[in-house]
């Protein structure tokens, strides 16, 4: 099996590197890397099995393998692009799709990863929780963004998880917005979608709330009742051995029975781990079966196109065939 | 001409989109976007020859190119993966490389492409006076790394043009270091390497300076007047017509002459657009033939290993024919 995607590098040796190629067969795992970075690795992995070695570009990779007589080569096609797959192909190497493997393997949790992720997540909080202190009237998206990244990092986070979503008022209504210039007001709606990684690892939450009554739309309050309810009732009833669409159902039912499954435009969740997006996922059509071990995001949410979105998320493991949500933050309708 | 990469159709319509594809032909260019973000893109548009049509999948996009009676069809394969590559090839296309011809193409800006990078830089640098006067004993890189980022954009970047490098002391020495615990003491080099986005263009700038006299390197202030002499050097010989060879060896040349030519590990420069590593390549073996119009760093480094590192960077536009630095702020031996 050989990679070049970092976040394949991460997973099989535990080490984060910007450049390098990870080779594994039954016997062995080697990280070929940069002679700059060589040190580093071999220090990091030095309690490890994994074996460091010197590797400017895939061709001398691929001389390693080939003395090694190996014929079949696994890689992930959909992290190479055509010319990296034609430089193997002239190798004269039968490959074949690791991708599939990697996304399988990835989905299930190790209790150290588990671990990394509780922290991830415990970080963004603090981080939200010093940010609600300096939130202020005038403030815009984009300053809001970039202090809620700046607060995490503060708490200890590495870097962001993700491109911060601040959205105010009518913004909230775009489940992806891009933060921008409008600036907070009495009565606005805020849209905070975030998270931060730590050792490697990702968080994912979305708190909405009220920056004063003043102003606030009319039935704020009663669609917010109405997403908490959903967000909840997934929560509390997934269960291992559902597929993700049995898990989406229970939020997108609840919502439903309120009228406002319409207005519920994307998946309840995703898988969460060294990416943001991983297996398994939790919506309409999705067939992975929610094992022990799985991370995912549970975020159902509103939209109403030009007047306001609501959408409340958690990073959840499943445990015991139950889902534990790893945050602490107030999820009930606050108005600051 | 098709593409489905962010970067290639900011740059083939101006418009800013996280999904989509751009296709382009003698008489038309199409942006396809999923319905949500159709009417942004509608009016964003309204003035180009840029029509917008909807699609949320290769297969809506690739019908409308057989409406066409297309038979061959370029494609970056560069940016494509390989069942990308596959769900095009089965449509029956005879495929093209467009890879070359976009890099080309983007390595040359028009007047309203300067205009982006002059404000990234300048957003860049009142970002970094702004940090200077915050930057405390104590901090660690990652918070400082962290506040110069949120310090930009609060002068309206729209993001970071990458993962902002602070390095203290002996790190410094580490031409791409991440960024980590170390605190901030008196008589550390700092170097601090950032920049910014301004309406989807990027800078890039690196300054290095003393946090204090007291217990700094010896050797520090001769060592940086070298790195300061080839660094001039660059910006002030630099010309059209050269390769990007030729103006490497300008800065390299004169580190020869002090002696320290083997300590400086990287290029020179490379371009600076929408993406933040674009052509020309000013390295040692860069073939790019210098133009009007092209956008790179000029950033010569010294760095000894394991006890500190010295680079300045600035980026800079070939404009008649010699380099234009956008870049103001101090480049002269600095203690804070």
């Amino acid at each position: 099996m050989l990679t070049h995607s970092a976040d394949l590098r991460r997973y099989l040796t535990g080490f984060s590197s910007t450049f390098g190629f990870v080779y594994t067969d039954a016997q062995d795992s080697v990280l070929f890397t940069d002679p700059r970075y060589a040190e580093a690795a071999k220090a990091a992995l030095k309690k490890t099995s994994v074996a460091v070695e010197i590797a400017k570009d895939l061709d001398t990779v691929l001389r390693f393998v080939k003395a090694r007589k190996v014929k079949k080569l696994a890689v992930p096609f959909e992290r190479i692009t055509v010319p990296e797959y034609e430089a193997l192909a002239h190798a004269r190497l039968r490959l074949v799709d690791s991708s599939r493997a990697f996304a399988e393997a990835m989905a299930v949790k190790a209790e150290g990863e588990l671990a990394r992720i509780r922290r991830a997540s415990s970080i963004a909080e603090q981080g939200y929780t010093a940010f609600l202190n300096e939130l202020k009237e005038g403030m815009t998206e984009n300053e809001a963004a970039a202090l809620l990244e700046y607060k995490m990092r503060t708490f200890g986070a590495e870097d962001r998880s993700f491109e911060t979503i601040a959205a105010f008022g009518k913004n909230t209504s775009v489940p992806h917005h891009r933060s921008g210039d409008t600036k907070l007001a009495c009565g606005m709606p805020v849209l905070l979608d975030f998270g931060c990684k730590a050792d490697g690892y990702c968080s994912d939450i979305t708190r909405t709330f009220l920056f004063g009554q003043k102003g606030a739309p009319d039935d704020f309050a009663e669609v917010y009742e109405a997403v908490y309810g959903a967000h909840m009732a997934a929560l509390e009833n997934i269960r291992g051995g559902m597929t993700g669409a049995a898990a989406d159902e229970i939020a997108r039912g609840f919502l439903r029975g309120k009228g406002l499954d319409k207005f519920f435009t994307h998946s309840l969740g995703h898988g969460v781990g060294i990416n943001i997006h991983e297996k398994p996922v939790l919506g309409p059509s999705g067939k992975d079966v929610l094992r022990d071990g799985m991370v995912f995001s549970v975020e159902p949410g509103v939209y109403f196109e030009g007047h306001y979105g609501i959408r409340i998320e958690d990073t959840a493991a499943l445990s015991g065939g139950k889902a534990q949500s790893f945050m602490k933050t107030e999820k009930r309708l606050t108005v600051l």
